[in-house]
């Protein structure tokens, strides 16, 4: 046994239920081993851990996520949206070089790991940077095509760079695979979205798309499509017969939702970037009512602004009690588990999310001993409505620490990341003609 | 000089600006004494601190709070708000002791310190406690009577007994004060309204009270009240006649909002509280448009679940954007203005609440060397759309550190704090016959 965790407060999914136990975790060659009240002591593990009644939490999955946009944070803030895309972010992300995706994605896996995030669904620029610095840096990533073929006749071409990206980074590292996907209904042509329904047939795969983000992307799409929206639009096409994630879902209807329920089809909500790009509240309570499986991301750091699951899962509650009138409507439990075990359902990881023998030793500790756990009557309640991200003092990923106390165990240091970033942005800013 | 801070990235009020700039800053006998861009080599200050380019910040007001209830967070969530108030928080509240008031309102500083707020203003029971853990703690509070007459045919008495609080607390020590204030239009009799209205002629001094929170509140209100909403009806009864606050005006109209602006009312929005119990987004966009004063609050711990002014400045802005689908609208640098000077004008406070010569050395660091600070294009934004309320490193109150890198010097070890804040809520939760 490598490493012995004891005196954990150990969240654990039970069917529909989440509880808090607490368990003694045997962990050997990056996999849990054991979850026992008590491991026998004939065992002699390399390190023991003593949580001191700490939580230990599955990592969080980031279902939905643009690394490297950590470089723009703070350059677009308090701006409507289109300013927002048009006058700041297209031109910013013009001028981005490999050197820059490397430091910005290495930045957003400071946050990642700081904030107790083990896996990242990433739809950026130069995959192959970010599945070298995932590679680097002991996470686990999922990369996702975000290709579209706006105001080019190129689908054939867009599509067979997919195919190809599809079959290299799948057979890359064990902790980085590829995901078939597109940007949007509204940047990509109907023969690329069909080309890459046909590779979703051709491998048996998934697909990813962001869709139904903003009220104006689907009144578009249903003047463009004889009153198709944009989810049925991409299911008329094929694009959702092998599953797969969609990520906002924001404006979704009734019938968007019953063909996302058939097909399999996770939506990945982004509460906080729907917020303060004032795209919406997606109706979460609708969603599960249809049962759609729910996941959660962060969206990128141009209009997040943070990278916290913490986050996340708190707007994810609060906001759907507000949005349905009812303040006992998705509670803490529930959103718990779209940042855990529901982001393995939708990204079809298997073997990661929850607290089991078997599964892969992907762990969080988080420090209960702040004021605002106090009292623990009810530390599901805390985590959810009452803890933040910096409660996060261990990210374990694969069985191996990359985050403690402060401290990272990435391949790099924190200040050549930062310094990285800084002369990027800087550049970028110049190259686009802004200055502030 | 007592303390000189070098190397601070100073918040700066100008006019409608905020802005960050590079000062030295002396502090002697509690108050500022200089804020320079360099202050002379011939002064030597007893102590020296270098921020390392850190955020020196006005310390936050937390306009509206029920500090002891951090006794009964995680008990009550999840549930309607009928539910939540009269089968948890009222049968909770009875069995409540000066004991348990002093444990919470002790816990909740822990909080407020932790998280950067100085000055509290503390709607609960038993304000001689509140007012002698304030004066234990070096803490600003300004204790709000928050009385009610429902049941009882005793507003005389209720409102003799607020006025010999208000002559008390107000010479006890001087960092307590005591605000006049009533409960709710809806707990309090036109007789005891009258009377609270006559002592704020009397004093001539502010009033203040829970005000439109829910829709429920002002439809009953106009039904019982000839169509007067709970702002109309106090208005007419001269409630806001001598200025104050009002807490929440999620339901606010156009024309309670002209009287709050003429009567020079600061409308408290509590926009965690307001999501987590379903009430409502307050309208702060159409508060700024009416000219009306908007300051921040936590609520109680029961409704939050986080004492955390972080939370609340960022919620104040991006709900906003969300509810008036313009993402450019309540800016990062308004929020923060909310959360400090404007809490001064709501409060009275006149000496706290900017960096400047003279005012009191109320002061808090903020840590920038953290992944979600970079890069550091605009560290206002980054610091209302990034940061947490874990990013203070140190909270300064009349020139004495109260806190400072997770260490408190307020007469008191937060271990005993946890242990009898456990304490009473095992107590109180037995009393009331729940058991988890």
């Amino acid at each position: 046994m490598d490493i012995k965790i004891i005196n954990a407060e150990t969240v654990i999914f039970e069917g529909e239920n989440v509880t808090l136990k607490s368990k003694e975790i045997g962990i050997k060659d990056g996999k849990i081993i054991a979850v026992e009240d008590k491991i026998s002591d004939d065992i002699t593990p390399i390190r023991v851990i003593d949580f001191k009644g700490d939580i230990l939490c599955p990592s969080f999955i980031n279902c939905h996520t643009h690394s490297a946009m950590t470089l723009f944070r703070g350059v677009a803030d308090d701006l409507p949206l289109d300013r927002w895309l048009f006058e700041r972010i297209f031109p910013l992300e013009a001028g981005l070089t490999p050197e820059d995706i490397y430091y910005g994605t290495y930045l957003a896996i400071l946050e990642y790991l700081s904030g107790g995030i083990s896996v990242f669904a990433d739809m950026y620029f130069m995959p192959e940077v970010i599945a070298e610095v995932t590679k680097n840096s002991g996470m686990k990533c999922v990369l996702v095509s975000g290709s579209n073929d706006i105001g080019g006749d190129n689908a054939d071409e867009v599509s067979s760079l997919i195919e190809s990206r599809y079959n290299k980074f799948n057979s890359y590292d064990k902790n980085v695979s590829y995901m078939l996907g597109l940007h949007a209904e509204y940047t990509c042509s109907e023969k690329l979205i069909c080309n890459v329904a046909d590779l979703s047939y051709k491998y048996k795969v998934p697909t990813y798309i962001h869709l139904s983000e903003t009220l104006k992307e689907v009144g578009d799409c249903t003047v463009r499509n004889n009153g198709l929206t944009p989810c049925m639009y991409l299911h008329k096409l094929g694009f959702f017969d092998n599953g797969g994630l969609v990520a906002h879902g924001t404006y979704l209807d009734k019938d968007d939702m019953q063909v996302l329920s058939e097909k399999n089809i996770t939506v990945v909500t982004n509460p906080a970037s729907n917020l303060k790009l004032a795209s919406g509240i997606a109706p979460l309570y609708s969603f599960e009512k249809y049962g759609v499986n729910i996941a959660v991301g962060t969206d990128g750091a141009a209009s997040n602004n943070s990278l916290d699951m913490f986050r996340e899962m708190y707007l994810a509650s609060v906001l759907q009690k507000y949005n349905m009138k009812d303040a006992s409507l998705i509670n803490a439990e529930s959103v718990l588990k779209y940042a855990t075990i529901n982001g393995v359902k939708a990204l079809n990881l298997k073997n990661t999310g929850s607290i089991e023998v078997g599964k892969s030793a992907d762990l969080i500790r988080i420090n209960t001993n702040k004021p605002h756990f106090y009292p623990k009557s009810n530390i599901i309640k805390n985590l959810i409505f009452s803890a933040n991200k910096s409660d996060v003092a261990m990210t374990m990923v694969n069985g191996k620490i990359l985050y403690e106390d402060g401290k990272y165990n990435i391949g790099i240091s924190e200040e050549e990341i930062y310094k990285g970033a800084e002369k990027s942005i800087n550049r970028l800013m110049k190259k686009a003609g802004f200055c502030f």
